[in-house]
């Protein structure tokens, strides 16, 4: 598998010397997914962390009644995880799940720990990755409070410009909280209104 | 002003040294601000982290219609900013405001920096602090959809148990995003059940 995608997004933020790189990739392994499978589950323990190369995956957890809520999508360039269960050992509170074919790599949590004692820089990487995550939950929770559904769907389509066209709209409408019924009502208004 | 609080927070995550501990107490800065004192402006430049020893601190933002809405608080022991403009050096999205008269530490960015280049582990604390933070963000957008006010109460009251008979009702009301008079009643008939 493509490893240019990974190393890229690993440059972004930090520089790596070549012998850094070689001990970066080689704690990193490939997986597929086919779409619809459920790579983890709520109860379970999350022990790695998936970067995406092709394909999508979204993170959700299911309510008292059956109801899921997605929590966030990972199209190529992004990482995935259970930050919780991962961090803690503890059960894990979301599902992950491919939504379409996904390719990924997968960097499991003692291979993190190598890496931190190898490479200490992967620490800054990792720091400054969580930090942005951090700034989209924090206003994604004021947005929630603030903002009109309308709204909150242009920040959807700019956060995640890749996907407005290729999700299934109910999988849209559940990361913005509202029911399919009213998104669908409201992206006809926006799209006549255009 | 006494360093045992924030030495005490930094020794939960990483071991120091001596002179690591050194390094990072010249970098701090002591800071008094008085009950109800703006410590941020939002459009204004967050370039620094706070770490309360004594009082209280709270982030929130104005939205159109003028109302205040909480985001989080900062008892002793707890780091407060406005994450996304220290990171990026773009205008605050928050306020901080204290609640009490505070006494806190108070690192800048650059001394933050300064830090990470002396004592490279420091890229570990705080890459810890923010997973932490990140997960509970994660957490509350999360209940926001699928809890009811009584629950979000009761999972603030355990978020921040020192603040639970301390703090205005009106800014927990704010912080589980209900009105104050539904706060109000939600706890009155808490209150006759317990």
């Amino acid at each position: 598998m493509d490893a240019a995608p990974i190393l890229a997004n690993v440059r972004r933020l930090i520089d790596l010397q070549p012998d850094e790189e070689q001990a970066f990739l080689a704690l990193l392994q490939p997986r597929q997914a086919r779409r619809k499978a459920l790579l983890l589950e709520a109860g379970g323990t999350c022990t790695e962390s998936l970067f995406v190369v092709e394909g999508c995956l979204r993170s959700f957890t299911v309510d008292a009644d059956g109801a899921e809520h997605v929590l966030s999508f990972a199209p190529p360039g992004w990482w995935m995880a259970d930050l919780y269960s991962l961090v803690s050992g503890r059960a894990a509170l979301l599902n992950i799940q491919a939504l379409e074919d996904t390719q990924m790599w997968v960097l499991s949590r003692p291979d993190q720990e190598t890496l931190f004692a190898q490479v200490p820089k992967f620490e800054r990487f990792f720091r400054i990755l969580v930090e942005r995550s951090l700034v989209s939950y924090q206003q994604r929770l004021l947005d929630q409070t603030t903002l009109p559904a309308e709204e909150r769907y242009q920040k959807f389509c700019s956060y995640y410009p890749s996907l407005v066209h290729t999700l299934p709209q109910k999988q849209i409408a559940s990361f913005i909280g509202v029911t399919p019924e009213f998104f669908s009502k409201m992206r006809s208004a926006l799209l006549r209104r255009d």
